[in-house]
């Protein structure tokens, strides 16, 4: 993200004024409080909502084309149900049944044609240039040739994930998309579901896997199943949706992703470890009590949660107390080396300490390893291992 | 706390800056920004420091006297080691011994004698009506007389402990104090770990456990070896001091006690949770390398820690769910009903929200169950159990 000194941009006031319904006056303050940043990068009138404010979601791209300003609607947050019989109930309440499809663990984009040009924009609503080449290896242009006013929502996953590397999904060998809504540009309206199935069935997008649909009154139970299922394979969870799309989704998770998580977050403890924490553990709680655990279930539920926040802290001691450099290391694999330099920058602009190690040539393509220092968990063991008090 | 707008009295203001030496306008400032606090109740004349400023620890007080300003510094932080041997090892470099004595688990309270009434002030710079009147009942006003010009420093440990209630220690039936520093009044400067004793053995003033002297190189052996046996018995840890209290002390815990911290705080999960976990955690993951522990003993700490988390919460939303209050119940016994109204209007005056029950006469002794509510624990979970998203 671009630090500089925002100049207002008087004709991107006056189009967004129109087209976001917000008055130039309060444009112009949202732009000096760099709640709304111009984006450098890829294209010049690139704005981005740092946060969400005046009814847009964090995330949300503004872009200046010939027309006036098109606007591609931040993701909306996901609510999540902690206890599912009674969450699905309430929320969805009227409803004659809910569609379920799985919740898969990457990373959130969305892609949209612009000025003719198809992007992948990340959840805070920067261009990133290797999604954008990857996405383009799944989606063809064709889709947005015939709906140049549709967003493609979805998951980017697998291995050369360099956000949230997980190996969790065996049919991905490299890293791939999966759409899970469809939306339209400015409203950020979304479409059905069946149509949106549809529709990438005509295009040959791949979606989410998806469940299908459950009675009401059924739900709670065929999802506990799901979940216990997709919890053994350590895939994440689902999202629940109202099949029209009129009302916002919720979404439930595996007891082994919440695990997974921490497992992850405490190999960096003093980085990522506070903020990962707490949610989790009282997704466990009351799932725990949902379920209504035996002594045996809740003491292996104790002992998982315990190894998956202590295991990972007791390695990246040992590690540092080797000399080792702990650092949480991701890779991306692409066809140009222009891509991952134009990735690098992008690191470098959201702010992202991070070491390329030279490229591999691997079946055609560059396999390159990026290292992300985690300083704050580097530094502190350091100074623990050599006496620092706490 | 008052919560009153202060009126800067002149008088304190000028008597002040020469006892603390700090300008008339700098103690103004704090007076108005309320780092410094008249404090209602027991003396007319009685100020804290809410924070710590200007080299005066929080919860340092003040005490308008006919001779001046008598200060009764606050008590400082002591740091903790995360690993003991090099922590012990960097921190007294150059001593030929160390000092250890057990750290209790109670509550800090420095007693002292202000304009001949002896006043026990709890860690924030309030006098506590209750430990006044229980510090009473184990030191002699007689010590005061002779050395008003000392501070007792210790802890409040029992079953009746208002503040942190643990029935850990079986010698305490009641609520009992015990001495781990004297200090001077106004300079906080401490006597030395012998000096202390002598003092204590001639009033016959009850100490915290005192395990010794140790040569520095066999330091850490011992006190790891110390460490277990505490634990077993659920006692909380050592504080190690430099027997001429020129170097500040350190203070080490063993594991149970993290373990019972955590287990007392996720009982109320969503006031306490957050704040109790994450320095906890790491002790625990520093500890199990320091101690070089095999799969099986790490596999035990690991389910240790996720009990201690899990299972109090699933009791508290298993109680919930039955429609239980969930609360913070303590307990008092005090010889004067007085005594209990002026602690409530006392904890009233902390911003506690608690309620009493109606006493009952036990050996002479009014017996008074206090019950904190737990609002945000409370409302949290019963939000959730019907239906509420996170």
């Amino acid at each position: 993200m671009s630090k500089s000194q925002e100049v207002p941009d008087e004709e991107f006031v006056r189009l967004s004024s129109i087209a976001l319904r917000i008055p130039e006056s309060r444009l112009s303050g949202m732009l000096k409080r760099r709640v709304l940043q111009n984006v450098s990068g890829f294209f010049p009138d690139h704005y981005r909502f740092d946060k969400g404010t005046a009814g847009f979601e964090t995330g949300t791209a503004l872009f200046k084309t010939d027309e006036g300003i098109e606007t591609v609607r931040g993701f909306p947050k996901i609510q999540r149900a902690m206890i599912l019989g009674v969450g699905i109930a309430t929320h969805f309440e009227g409803l004659p049944e809910v569609a379920v499809e799985e919740k898969m663990n990457g990373y959130n984009v969305r892609v949209a044609s612009i000025k003719g040009t198809v992007i992948a924009l990340t959840r805070g609503g920067l261009v990133c240039p290797y999604t954008t080449e990857k996405v383009l290896e799944n989606v063809g242009k064709d889709f947005f040739i015939d709906h140049p006013d549709l967003v493609l929502c979805g998951e980017m996953v697998g291995p050369d994930n360099p956000y949230v590397p997980k190996d969790i999904y065996h049919e991905v060998d490299s890293i791939s998309f999966f759409i899970f809504d469809i939306r339209h540009k400015n409203s950020g309206k979304p479409l059905g579901v069946d149509e949106k199935h549809e529709l990438c069935s005509h295009y040959n997008i791949k979606t989410v896997p998806y469940f299908g649909k459950y009675p009401l009154d059924e739900a709670s139970r065929r999802i506990t199943g799901i979940i216990r299922e997709l919890g053994k394979k350590s895939r994440e969870g689902v999202v629940i949706k109202d099949p029209e799309m009129k009302l916002p989704a919720i979404k439930y998770t595996s007891s082994k992703s919440n695990n997974n998580d921490l497992e992850y977050a405490f190999g960096f403890y003093n980085d990522y470890g506070k903020d990962f924490f707490f949610s989790r553990v009282v997704r466990e709680g009351f799932q725990a009590v949902e379920w209504d655990e035996d002594e045996e279930a809740l003491h292996e539920r104790c002992c998982r949660l315990g190894e998956s926040i202590l295991k990972p802290m007791v390695n990246t001691i040992k590690k540092r107390r080797q000399g080792e450099r702990i650092t949480e290391d991701v890779q991306i694999r692409v066809h140009s080396l222009d891509t991952a330099n134009k990735f690098e920058e992008h690191l470098r602009r959201m702010g992202i300490d991070a070491q390329f190690d030279e490229p591999k040539l691997v079946d055609g393509q560059y396999l390159i390893v990026i290292r992300k220092f985690n300083q704050s968990t580097n530094d502190r063991t350091s100074a623990i291992l050599s006496g620092q008090l706490w």
